[in-house]
């Protein structure tokens, strides 16, 4: 992979370069879907050193910048897969909203950085023309992006359903309805019934289209973002490549310094995947960082300034209400969510009920006119063990709710933001309530964080949150990295952070028996078996780091063939002993087997019959 | 903390010195027992630096070698906390095993390590007198163990009980029993049910002495262990206390190299933890590494030599029994315990039932004369997610739980070991059919990993798995270090091996509703509320890492009482907004309060209305 050297003193400079070209051992292929041939989806094929097996695809996230020989420009941004579909749909072009100085904090000219030079058109829905998946979906339009995800979430599910010895999923899906092959009809059916989003601004045109809901892949989402103090284009860019790199399926850019307007120009541009972000953060910058100066004027200035950016999904915090403030009062850690804590303070210092809550249908409106997805934010999410599931929580869940069916009438893609920190004996009751109040639009929630007592490790406390609200029917997890709740996360946090969070979700598919989860694990032990060190690299969530684990013990070429490993020398391994017996149990009569069974059973009975004839004596002389 | 410098080519030379001093912001007390001040039961007392709060008492194994001035002489070994209540029960001073060439291996006398010198009497249980602490609870009698893990399990939960306002602990059990406060009476009991053990050799008279089960808190193991090539005993002793340091209970010496007799010496002298082994692995080097030529006379041998010297629990897999292993033959993975594949390869080559299981009344008449506690190894457990829960694991289990009732009709104390690879969904049926068929004597497990997919972070894939078993009732979990299938885990794998499993286990004893489990939880997230940086570093389970983090972006004192941090910056915090929110909301009359209630129903109600005012169809005209 080709990294670029770290920019310096460049923050405020154009991004030049970012880490590009495949992830060791294996290829991007792009395959034409069966319904549209000019529809051509992305994966990763790990190829594998025996022929005695297939490839292995592999669902991939990470765009054009893991191509062979990947062409970046930057300025020039992404291909944009998605042009041609959005321009049979006749959306107005319009001149979009003048950019203004407060759109990046007011900065100098000096310290401005230059928005990303690649034109688009800025695109917008007439009033009762049809704009988002949902409208389409209602309406019983199959899109070209439903077509893409069936065919992107289908992945090698054909294939092994037909070839299977035997169905290889066996899950507990806890209702959901994972079908055993992904049809763009299904797709179309879970977007209607509001069970599924596919974010997708019709102003992102770079977008590679992903389905979030519960009956598809469970979803990672990385944050990213500058504070007022940090980074810049060239910063916020790579980390982006690098978290979708390591499988993050969205990215949210939670900026909140000066810039942010001519970063997100960057990030858009050169984005595959989509970007949420939380239009509150920039429209309190606009406002000097005070929470009681923001009106909905200012906010719907900045929904629409980002909308015409091209911003996937919005968090809207719309269920913080007035009177659910004081129902924080007494909880361990009061209002963690930024902006639920910004909503509050404006509550109670105008005591007055919401701008986001009263002025929803407008919301909705905007929102629909470029189809942004709604996250309907959970800003009173608790922020410790002790404040999970409480009446706070609850009572802005159930307001979500309500929400959720107004934006469903007005045509928005909605999903439901969650919690936080909960034990997990608390996680079900989340998924559960969740589902009923919402009318099981996808959940989408940060961990849940099993316990407080971990900083530092957060990714694993909330992994293992994830994993099992996973399971229980959450469409998509919001990663924590090993910096949560003590500094900003670095690249190689980002990293840790999004691996963390390809392990939960990926367990959660398993246990949920998703139908093609199985493949990679399988394939994974039986190269792990057969001591092909190679593949088993290549096949790991992470091939670097398990080849360079590996390294430091045997070093050498010659021990990526060798049938031991370090842990036990050549001498004791159980995987060589057990290679040998399988060779000799397979090469065992029928008659040969059949004395072993009698066997078994004629052991247990011996035994039984000894230790009843020694009587039910505790203590018995030792043997001599 | 003290490090001592890393030896340089003396792997075979007898340790000096070893990592010392407390855990950074805590102190380590002794506390006399309410039965018997002689009973002194070591703490780590985290002060906090607000008077408003009591010092926070950690649950700690980590032993002398963290005390303030911590004088330790490794050639000494450790105090004897146990040595006047093992004389007090009159075992024989036995002349003991002479020691063989073939006990370290034949090692040449250049290369040998030498033993530790530290001498302790050799003590052995005569027949019919009473030894274990099985025999002693099912007489009806309290020991000093008993005593001693009622006070070290109860930690803080008297004092809690009395000042708490509410019950703290709500979790879901499964079925355990989990008291509101320990007794000596209820260890005895539990152990006299075989729910729990209390591994303690008679030859350990340095242990602190801990409890395994179900109804107390989850354990860690940890495994340290030399292998063929690698380290001698000055690693292996700052392993295993190193180990200890972050939180592992006990410790299994899985070495499997030369000078394992003599590397075991120091280990046992100077490990204030039960230490647990495989005496397969030692039997098997003494017969030159081929499994075919192991006997019963050559694996007694090893068990006594092993018992002499204190290893608290062997693992003992004398549940894979010859017909079993046909059954593995189709697997993905076939046999991945080491010392079940030994046995494998034994009873196929032989075409005989198993020794260990043949001769197991034997193997329970030799532990019980030490107080060795049996750990019924697993050694078919499943390698992959593909072979999880088949019927070669389930038979397994089946003779594990035959031979746990034989082990307790002979007066030994047992635990059973568990899997290994197993995705989220089928965990809790391993939990659930170890209890039934084991009559609920401890569950010890290895993870479980829930996916296969992620070599490099198989702490994370097994830690999510660890939790889950943890809090369906497996007593101690096994850590897996991120060099699991890759390589020798180093220092630093070790500890985010134990610290992962830290997480796990107490995640798990939250979810169980352990009622002193969530005083640090609270105490950690009541400092973080209030930014007292300090407290929240030392409340964690690793303060060194914690403070790391974050100095590294606000590296300065000052900000160690800033009322900020760096992910937000002063101006965004919520934490900060939400403290202000408090006072404003907890200052409002009770009228006000019902005003806010009111308008909560109301807003619901016009929203309500509007939305229905508006029909029911879908495309509604944007506002203009």
């Amino acid at each position: 992979m080709n990294i670029p050297t770290p920019p310096k003193n460049r923050a405020f400079g154009a991004p030049t370069g970012v880490t590009n070209g495949p992830i060791i051992g294996s290829r991007k292929i792009y395959v034409p879907t069966p319904q549209d041939a000019s529809i051509r989806v992305p994966f990763r094929e790990v190829l594998l050193s025996t022929d005695a097996e297939p490839a292995v695809r592999i669902y991939d996230p990470s765009g054009p910048f893991t191509e062979t020989d990947a062409k970046i420009d930057l300025n020039a941004g992404l291909p944009q897969p998605r042009r041609d579909w959005l321009k049979g749909r006749g959306f107005d072009s319009v001149p979009g909203r003048a950019v203004t100085a407060a759109d990046n904090g007011n900065i100098s000219a000096d310290h401005l950085v230059p928005a990303c030079p690649a034109e688009r058109p800025v695109l917008m829905a007439r009033s009762r023309q049809m704009a988002t998946q949902y409208e389409f979906a209602r309406a019983g339009i199959v899109t070209a992006e439903m077509i893409y995800v069936a065919h992107r979430e289908n992945l090698g599910r054909a294939a092994m359903l037909e070839g299977a010895r035997e169905r290889h999923a066996d899950g507990e899906s806890f209702g959901a309805s994972i079908p055993e092959f992904v049809t763009p009809e299904f797709v179309r059916d879970e977007i209607a019934r509001g069970r599924a989003i596919i974010p997708a601004n019709i102003n992102h045109p770079e977008l590679e289209p992903m389905a979030i809901g519960r009956n598809f892949l469970v979803k990672v989402n990385a944050n990213i973002g500058n504070s007022a103090v940090t980074s810049g284009a060239a910063e916020e860019v790579e980390k982006l490549v690098w978290a979708i790199r390591w499988g993050a399926d969205t990215v949210m850019d939670l900026s909140t310094g000066r810039n942010i307007h001519n970063i997100r120009s960057w990030i858009l541009r050169n984005s595959p995947v989509p970007i949420g972000t939380v239009p509150i953060y920039q429209a309190l910058e606009k406002v000097g960082g005070d929470p009681i100066r923001l009106d909905w004027e200012v906010f719907k200035d900045t929904l629409i300034e980002q909308a015409e950016q091209g911003v996937d999904y919005f968090t809207i915090h719309a269920g913080v209400r007035l009177p659910y403030v004081p129902l924080t009062a007494n909880r361990v850690t009061g209002i963690v969510s930024r902006g639920g804590s910004i909503m509050a303070r404006w509550c109670l210092a105008h005591h007055k009920e919401s701008f986001l809550y009263e002025r929803f249908d407008e919301i909705c409106e905007i929102m629909r006119a470029y189809d942004v997805s709604f996250s309907l934010g959970d800003g009173l999410r608790p922020g410790s063990i002790a404040d999970a599931n409480d009446r706070a929580q609850f009572a802005e869940l159930e307001t979500l709710g309500e929400l959720t069916k107004i934006a469903w009438e007005k045509g928005c893609q909605v999903m439901i933001e969650g919690p936080g920190h909960v034990p997990m004996h608390k996680i079900k009751e989340n998924m559960d309530k969740q589902l009923r109040e919402c009318g099981e639009a996808p959940f989408y929630t940060l961990g849940p964080l099993t316990t407080d007592i971990a900083p530092g490790y957060d990714h694993i406390t909330s992994g293992i949150g994830a994993a099992m609200i996973g399971w229980y029917g959450c469409a998509m997890l919001c990663y924590v990295t090993p910096k949560e709740h003590l500094g900003l996360p670095d690249r190689d946090d980002v990293k840790t952070g999004v691996i963390t969070y390809r392990i939960a979700a990926h367990a959660a598919d398993l246990a949920k028996g998703h139908p093609a989860a199985k493949i990679r694990d399988d394939a994974l032990s039986r190269a792990r078996f057969d001591f092909r060190w190679e593949d088993q690299f290549n096949l790991a969530l992470d091939p670097d780091t398990a080849r360079s684990f590996h390294d430091e013990t045997l070093p050498k070429d010659a021990h990526k063939v060798a049938h031991f490993c370090s842990m036990c020398g050549p001498k004791f391994c159980s995987m060589k002993i057990t290679q040998d017996l399988r060779a000799e149990v397979l090469a065992m009569s029928d008659n040969e087997r059949a004395n072993l069974e009698a066997l078994a059973a004629e052991g247990m009975v011996a035994k039984s019959k000894e230790f009843l004839d020694k009587g039910a004596s505790i203590y018995l002389p030792a043997a001599e």
